[in-house]
């Protein structure tokens, strides 16, 4: 007998049909003879809605009260499941995350979890009954309702399946597993069996979008196996853990990111501290900084050149602009038609070529790279925006050589 | 300085401008120096809304899990109005069910509150906050939500007030108090600005449909001075207390009830236990008999008639059917083409000839009594359905003759 944690999304859950479908695929499981904890988000759009309602009374609304609505949608969706399943005549019980133990910190908004106490869980498994426990919440030190967080669905299961000591944690999704790159536009991408917690780490942040690093990063720290796959087809999924044994590929996936903007800054004095200043002010800001590239310096000034996520760009843009004067910056340019391209693998740690077979491939593609950032497992280059996708191609098909 | 409970129903807040309304009201009543604790509803159709998904998914769901579903309406209100309220710069926190101490027994779909562990309640009040409270729910022994079934949140209200010492526990409705008779088809309906707890109680158990006996009940019991006002006028309601001493009304108010079906068992023996058999049957079965007439023996049989609400009728028919011979009972017919019309007033029990005006009034429009019943503060009587409305306005004309 084995314990099973099983996390389905928001679009799982969406409407009656989609419920009755995760009910079957969780009883099916129970029925195999294993103890079932199964992790839901809220349906399709709820949250959304949601949001929308708080908007149109209060845009300003404080992160405790938009955590206590939110909160809601899960425990709808908790509690459907429960239905349905017990529709299909099996023992069940729906906890919300107070109810199941999640003890989080007081961030709204933004919760980390603290510890789960699985007294109630374990109570409940005694009992045989299948458990469906709301993701994405928890309750602070001073009762209140808190949330996750993007992804804090995903966080919720890994969180339980450490706790639990559970043999798995399926991760339920739209899509049947991890490609090597994204099948909606890489001709010949193909679905990996098996991928290391590091190798899913750098994929989930280069905008791979299939799982939150939250929760792989939390999965890597507490050992949790866990396995990607989809709630409409009944076939295996992939499998993320600590070694991935059984391939032998060079590199797992490629992975582009068009969430994307490089800002350049120019004319700073060529001296010491001055990086430092600069990235520290973004640090402050809570804006994350990605590939930086510094100029060779030229008459006593240098260039420096760095890639922040799209969306913090005005951001970032008004802080320089605001403190041109104290980091001493002649000019400050920007640029968002921009996209980062990479491939990640644990195999290119010990074989050389890996970054000449990426490049060579673009260069043949006639792509020009603007920026390059090298890891263990992953190279990334910044090229323009609106060759992304066919970058995308030519490296996939340099790595996976489609056969004739 | 004053702490008032407020309560507001699901359509005072069931859109974004009338949850800014409730807010106003709130807030002016916290301005003019008042502690105030708020007890809200779901919004508009929420309840409907989720009763519906259920439905899909399970007919026939646990009141558990219905539970579960059905809390989330209210935790939603509270935290759209505590976002209105702060976005007019008040401190405000919104408090579910269990958050707000309401410990209930484990009945659910329709729990009992065994009492309220005010502590954060305290807490929040020595903070100058305001306090939203979801009603209509709390938490059992075993840490599961209950909701407290229907009028769960007028019950909510006033357990609150009745913990907090409230000086006004004041129930917020779409009407402007409570009135002599139905204003929607009674000409002339005068609004009271006084009536007893007793008279609250028999007015709403006979189909007034202000308040819920449940909260009266409570309110009497625990000297809880309520009012019934309109949220979206601003004006004196109706006051329910202990005794009405400013006003000198013979009755307080015409009700009339369409909700009755009449019942005919007849041929049942004349002889001793035969009506014990029959109505113990019926309350094992929580069916609820109101007015009971029994025929004068004949032919050492007699017709046992009596009124149960329509919606419990078929269940009754076929109970009784079922047990024809244990009764003894030779045939039984029903009429639901009947309506109960009644006067209620705690005056008429020192002024005689009180039912004499009622039975007057009734006689000279030709309107047939079918079933007469009485009580200290009450006389009801049945008639034909269809004469029902005539009869509220023929009596209620008796009563309060409309000035020329």
């Amino acid at each position: 007998m084995a314990l099973i944690v099983q996390k389905f999304g928001g679009s799982s859950v969406k409407d009656a049909e989609h419920v009755r479908n995760v009910a079957r695929i969780v009883t099916d499981t129970y029925n195999k003879g294993n103890q079932v904890v199964v992790v839901v988000s809220a349906q399709g759009d709820t949250t959304d809605d949601l949001i929308e309602k708080a908007n149109e009374i209060n845009p300003k609304a404080s992160k405790r009260e938009m955590d206590m609505l939110l909160s809601t949608g899960e425990q709808i969706s908790i509690s459907l499941l429960a239905m349905a399943i017990e529709a299909l005549g099996y023992p069940v019980i729906s906890l919300t995350g107070w109810q199941a133990g999640f003890v989080c910190h007081t961030n709204y908004g933004n919760a980390r979890i603290r510890h789960i106490d699985a007294d109630r869980l374990n109570a409940e498994l005694d009992k045989n009954k299948i458990i469906i426990v709301a993701g994405f919440q928890g309750v602070n030190r001073l009762d209140d309702i808190t949330t996750l967080g993007r992804g804090g669905s995903d966080t919720s299961a890994v969180a339980l399946a450490a706790t639990l000591h559970a043999d798995c944690c399926q991760i339920y999704t739209d899509v049947d597993g991890v490609y090597t790159a994204d099948p909606r536009y890489v001709k010949g991408a193909i679905k990996l069996n098996e991928i290391t917690y590091d190798e899913m780490l750098e994929l989930a942040s280069l905008g791979a979008n299939v799982l939150h690093n939250r929760s792989v990063e939390m999965a890597k720290k507490y050992h949790v196996n866990m396995e990607v796959l989809s709630s409409l087809e009944d076939k295996p999924g992939t499998k993320v853990k600590e070694v991935a044994t059984m391939e032998k590929m060079l590199i797992k996936g490629v992975a582009k990111d068009d969430n994307v903007a490089r800002i350049s800054v120019m004319g700073v004095p060529d001296e010491p501290g001055i990086a430092y200043n600069l990235f520290s002010l973004l640090a402050s800001k809570k804006i994350d900084v990605d590939i930086i590239l510094q100029s060779i310096g030229r008459d006593g000034t240098k260039d420096i050149t760095f890639t922040v996520p799209e969306s913090c760009m005005l951001n970032a843009m008004t802080v320089i602009q605001e403190n041109k004067e104290v980091l001493r910056i002649s000019d400050v340019t920007f640029n968002t038609d921009v996209a980062k391209v990479s491939i990640v693998g644990a195999g290119m740690q010990s074989n050389p070529g890996v970054a000449a077979k990426m490049f060579g491939a673009l260069s043949e593609a006639n792509i020009n790279i603007k920026m390059i950032s090298t890891s263990e497992i992953k190279i990334s280059v910044l090229i323009d925006k609106d060759k992304a996708k066919q970058a995308c191609n030519v490296i996939h098909e340099a790595f996976f050589p489609v056969e004739a």
